[in-house]
């Protein structure tokens, strides 16, 4: 095959993951990634973690720098070198380097757009004030920790009761700041039905989160010095010397749609299975780009290093003339809030309903390994699955060390189009430091069937 | 329906599950449960825990006691009882009283065989001596641990490096003692390859365990008081005031045989998937009983305590006159040692071959949970595949805590006759606490395809 040159525009997950993965498949070609932050590869999900340092060192989130992906992979990562323009008739991007301002075109055969996600900042009084941060990219985890570090803020509010939200509560209450979290809506985790998400609300007030619901952020207040000191909402003021906004991502899907690229209706790119958008020679994956939901049959925006890195591979590999397909996802997610693990995959009971679909559910409350073995925990289960068939449709667990992980069986068994009673016989696996002789996870599968 | 009476033989894991299931069904049913050893329901897969003292207390170890069953569950659970003969004709058992020794004619409508099963004791000399323990009833448990607490001993020669052997070594490390550990096998763990078992010897010796593989137990020398003093291998002799074998078990099936019940070449009960045996009005279920290992296609003898539950689940439910099915198993099981969790499942590389299976293979090393994060550890993923169509086979794990449940995705992903493609990209959860981007099975899965 003759030398191609791929451009790659985002140096993050599925960027350099899919450009790892051509490089293998085509050591002569050329690739050239674009990055407009200062860094490639790095983990944006433990950037809470960063903050709170439970993760001391910012350069333990970096997988690997522009250095090493030249070095080891010739793979030439422009760090604050930001795409501007698009013009897929000619094959050409339009870079404008961030240091130097100098604009320049650069041609490809092959583009890859993988522009990632950007925090929702809502445009309300005083979002800009010094002291609020949404953490999306490491540059701007890294600003909030020197803040953190400068100014010893002594109340935080996070807006928003999602992952993010969450885990920043941990990370600040680590840092013994009062922490108070506003969430406009009746529950925090979304993606979790309510009587789940209640479980996860009272232990956040146990753990000394404050806790607003069905409360809005109006406006933020800040001293003369144009730092934050104090958060406006529809019910009342909060004294605030450090403000995190979790509400949310959008696809950074702008440069696409001004090239002609076809979006969907969630506002990613729309791409099939092979990560090809509308355009010939163009790819998208990662944050930017749609994802098929296995289960409700439509593409959605979501926004995970996981599904990020799954895009990655997928396009290098077609990239690279191989085969490959992305299935797509059931919105597995995980996260922990202090000694509280929370997981969650498929359809929930609201969205199983919202579907006209017709589902069976059950919670059950368990313990994570056998009730006698030191270190059994709590773990409450809900499982749902089609009323008509039995097919399992999705699950959310709740509980102590080793509760959230097994999420994953039930992923596996949604693929593989498992029914309720399936799984009440299935082959796990049991010993006393592991598990109940029923996993919690079949408990609640025989409550279901 | 009219009033029926079931009799049980044998009051553990299956028994009781089947008897209770009975019970939720037919609340008027006659039931009745003989039991030879004085108690029910208890969990064997705890005894070395219970040794170590890691579980302190033996009524920890009992799920429901036969007062529990008769107050709660008119089910009368007699123990010390034994049953001497079945006689299917006239739909009879003759029961032992083992404290009376009274000997009687009990009638039946429905029998269920569920007697377990019993450690191999091979006829060698001196292996009737005080201070050798074959540990399968809580009763062998209760009495080693008296044992121990009496005589204090400081050697322990433990006979057989399979499951009970390595979580003996544990516990009577956690006492104090000198462990040695003998195998005639050229490995420990014979259901995982012996690249995998490799793992674990290493880690057993490091922790302090002497090891004598391809060693056969030949004789136990004793005091003139009878108390075990040392051990004769064919290699050399041990110094041992405490002997622990674990060496396997057989199916309990001889009653069986004696009724004319058919068995398999396994030597356990041949049952069908309802846990029906060759005898009209009689079922078998737990360690005595078959499963069906379902990627074999063979009847096979497995004993564990979750497999015995679900046949005593599906024989509950079938006996009640309800309609279940127990599909079989995948060999799946779990075990730890001080800080090395172990788990299998599915046909290991050696069984593939042995079948003449085209297979294809991949061992990964990476970390439990994201690198960068407190409490990362190591693990090690050997995955198997078919090497025509890519379907999962089996999976050997070896690692830090967290390691070893992950087992249970792969079993629902070969349940759900997925392949090692299929695995790459199933939606799994990621959060830096609880794995890397791509969970380890995933990195198998990736170097298989």
């Amino acid at each position: 095959m003759d030398r191609k040159k791929l451009v790659v525009i985002g140096g993050d997950a599925a960027g350099m993951s899919a450009a790892s993965k051509v490089r293998r498949s085509q050591p002569d070609w050329e690739i050239v990634v674009y990055e407009r932050s200062p860094h490639t590869s790095y983990s944006a999900c433990g950037i809470p973690y960063f903050i709170g340092d439970i993760v001391e060192d910012e350069s333990s989130l970096i997988a690997r720098t522009p250095e090493t992906f030249l070095e080891k992979h010739q793979i030439k990562a422009l760090i604050r070198h930001e795409v501007a323009k698009i013009d897929p008739e000619n094959k050409r991007v339009k870079v404008k380097d961030l240091s130097t301002h100098r604009i320049s075109w650069e041609t490809y055969d092959y583009l890859l757009i993988a522009t990632g996600a950007s925090p929702i900042h809502p445009d309300l009084p005083g979002i800009q004030a010094q002291g609020v941060f949404s953490l999306s990219t490491l540059q701007s985890g890294i600003l909030a920790k020197n803040y953190v570090k400068t100014y010893q803020p002594k109340h935080a509010v996070i807006v928003g009761g999602g992952y993010i939200g969450l885990e920043m509560a941990e990370a600040l209450l680590e840092r013994d700041m009062s922490v108070s979290l506003i969430d406009r809506n009746e529950q925090v985790m979304g993606t979790l039905d309510k009587d789940m998400a209640t479980r996860v609300s009272d232990y956040l007030q146990d753990q000394g989160v404050q806790l607003y619901l069905e409360e809005s952020l109006i406006a933020i207040h800040t001293d003369t010095d144009q730092k934050v000191r104090m958060v406006e909402t529809d019910k009342r003021t909060l004294d605030a010397d450090l403000v995190i906004l979790g509400i949310g991502v959008k696809p950074n899907a702008e440069l696409a749609a001004d090239a002609g690229i076809q979006l969907c209706d969630s506002g990613a790119i729309a791409v099939n299975g092979r990560m090809e958008t509308s355009q010939k020679d163009i790819w998208a994956a990662g944050d930017c780009a749609s994802s098929r939901h296995l289960l409700k049959n439509k593409d959605i925006f979501i926004s995970l290093g996981t599904v990020a890195n799954k895009h990655g591979l997928v396009a290098g590999t077609v990239i690279a003339g191989g085969d490959a397909s992305f299935p797509g996802v059931f919105g597995t997610a995980i996260t922990k809030f202090k000694a509280m693990e929370i997981a969650r995959t498929g359809l929930s009971e609201t969205e199983a309903a919202a579907l006209a679909i017709p589902y069976q559910k059950a919670t059950i409350e368990s313990s994570t390994i056998a009730r006698y073995f030191p270190g059994s925990g709590k773990i409450a289960v809900k499982l749902i699955c089609r009323a008509d068939s039995g097919l399992l449709l999705g699950a959310q667990i709740i509980g102590s060390q080793g509760a959230a992980k097994r999420i994953d069986t039930v992923v596996a068994a949604i693929q593989g189009n498992l029914t309720a009673q399936d799984l009440v016989y299935l082959d796990l696996a049991y010993a006393p430091p592991f598990s109940g002789i029923w996993d919690p996870i079949q408990i609640a599968a025989r409550q279901l069937v």
